[in-house]
């Protein structure tokens, strides 16, 4: 298979954006991206688009088509695909376009991912995101996502002695991280105290241990690696791509509170990169839930099975922490347009690579990780990336 | 690339199919396709899903880790994923499964095409189906897909001379065809009268001119070329894969009658397997109504612009024509579970070219050729196969 670079990228603000509409959403990330990686519309080979839900949240499927021709493209009737993976449908788009350059077809790919989550008819957010569940043994009595990570979470401070302040922490330094990032959905810092009064969703996650509700649309450019240094001086290599499925259901797990998704990927993606999980200098990980990241750095091997709480409360994946995690905010305090979501986490690795992270920036940034999860982990995807 | 072979194919009956669920349907053609095709479980790199609106048909997303897992092989961990692109959903699960192989990653890749469409809650199927239409230059408006497609009929009648009688030959041949395929949701015959008497639906499309809502999936085994033989005394080789897009709404086209993303995504698949439309020995087309057959013979170079009407009524797509076309029924007699369909395509093309087709076998046939449209031809998959 042949090398493949990230050569720009692109992020719209994410929030709720009342007034922008999915196709303008997409077009700006896109547009942003095509301009920072020098490419012309001409160069590009094939388009990849992460959405999960666009059918239920805006009535429109098709969206590989929409987005070419939404940015332009029609006339040049450059193949575009969707794919989706519920929250991992970033991911699995930034998987595709690497593919199709490693295999030797393209050279130059736009993977695109969005979520227009907020302006919903005739049916609430949760009760799409819930399609992302077993909508026969799950959803259909009655289960929701706030909801079944709380299955996750008691069973994890049952096991290992995970306490609600340190979930709580997770959402202080996602928060803080967040109100270093111009893109965030909420620039803002919080407290620990803040987080343990807030509403109660689902015991033992309060609102504020939950990601948002986000309008936003995130894009990169893939090339070929060869002819990465034509169009950029600063081209990040993807020198692993795993992904891995699980039962759908929570309760068809080996154990509730290790996502052996995120495990066999992480395995698929450092063998390729031919490193160890003590070789990531900086990681976006998915953080729906604060208890989410906890299993996330323990099943990337971040941290020993069990010791996610306390490696939070220790200020491990803190900016100057040993292993920053989650620098843009994550999805908690960054937001969470779910089919952005997995490229905008690449978006966010790639500035810390190149540099370019301002505030957020951690020092001697070398190799990068991201890491994005399909429902309740039955989808997993992980990229390492490197600047050349 | 590496070359990639289709070593096993599993269909389900198509028709309304109200004993049986989505997972029922995925999972019965898969075992086929895999007991077909001699792999075990254990083999399989990959799995490719297909399906257009799982979200509003059935209140499912996250369909490619839910295949994995009521097909058994949660515990393999086996990366699943969804592609969409309205009906031309599978034909791009062929294509990225394709890809995947082709790239070196994969080995074995299972591929599978799916909709369940007749026990919608909430919605009628037609409304779930015009999301694959611009929502906001189309659908809005009132547009459903017989509208669009009877502007197309009514443009090619005005610019071409094409009948309704020639429109209604693709039925006759379609059901003729279809009377013989033993998974067809419409196993009789009809004549040119019934056609035209039948309830109209959008002048000049009466209601058999149009494809039904069905239920069904479809599935095929890829794998490496070299390593075919080790699984399969017959496996048919794809030696060619193309995809174009174009403008959603079908104002934004060039011309209406042609759908340039079948121009683009054939003239892509004849390059890669350096042969004309002429060397085709039979072919499945995007037939969702009687028009689009006609379009589609033409666009593929089968017979020249505007005398797509006239080579139906001389009989050139017939079982024993000059090329035959839609051998298996096609959308229109077969059945039409959207995502299903564009796999489904391929399933007869490979009984075709293994002399496994009964009594639609077209004699001598050695290349045969797929090809599935989304919506009114905003994206396009075309794949020309050969045995080996």
């Amino acid at each position: 298979m042949r090398d493949v670079a990230v050569i720009g990228v692109g992020l719209t603000e994410f929030g709720e954006l009342w007034d922008k509409s999915f196709r303008h959403l997409i077009a700006e990330a896109g547009s942003k991206a095509i301009l920072d990686s020098g490419i012309s519309g001409s160069d590009i080979d094939a388009m990849y688009i992460g959405s999960m839900s666009s059918g239920r949240f805006i009535g429109q499927e098709h969206v590989g088509a929409l987005v070419a021709d939404a940015s332009g493209f029609s006339n040049l009737h450059i193949p575009s695909t969707r794919v989706e993976g519920a929250c991992a449908s970033g991911g699995l788009a930034v998987r595709e376009g690497y593919l199709s350059i490693a295999s030797g077809l393209n050279d130059v790919v736009v993977v695109g991912g969005i979520e227009k989550m907020n302006d919903v008819a005739g049916a609430t957010a949760t009760e799409t995101l819930v399609t992302a569940a077993d909508q026969e043994w799950e959803a259909f009595f009655g289960a929701t996502f706030p909801g079944i990570y709380a299955l996750i979470a008691t069973r994890h401070m049952h096991e290992h002695g995970t306490t609600r302040e340190q979930l709580a922490q997770v959402a202080v330094k996602n928060h803080a991280n967040g109100a270093l990032n111009p893109h965030a959905q909420y620039r803002r810092e919080i407290t620990v105290k803040q987080v343990l009064n807030s509403t109660m969703v689902a015991y033992p996650l309060s609102i504020l241990d939950c990601s948002p509700v986000t309008d936003g649309a995130a894009s990169i450019v893939l090339c070929a690696a060869e002819k990465a240094k034509k169009f950029t001086d600063k081209p990040v290599k993807i020198i692993g791509s795993g992904q891995a499925s699980d039962s759908l259901a929570l309760h068809g797990r080996r154990d509730i509170c290790t996502l052996d998704a995120t495990v066999h990927a992480s395995k698929m993606a450092y063998n390729q990169a031919k490193l160890t999980a003590k070789d990531i200098d900086v990681a976006e990980v998915h953080d729906c839930f604060t208890i989410g990241e906890i299993c996330a750095i323990e099943d990337l091997g971040f941290v020993e099975k069990g010791e996610g709480g306390k490696a939070i409360e220790n200020k491990i994946t803190t900016l100057d922490g040993k292993i920053p995690v989650n620098t843009s905010g994550g999805l908690k305090a960054k937001g969470h347009p779910v089919g952005a979501t997995g490229v905008a986490q690449v978006v966010e690795i790639i500035q810390q690579l190149r540099g370019d992270a301002d505030k957020r920036q951690v020092k001697n940034a070398r190799i990068g990780l991201a890491h994005n999860i399909g429902g309740s982990g039955a989808t997993c995807t992980v990229h390492v990336l490197e600047a050349m």
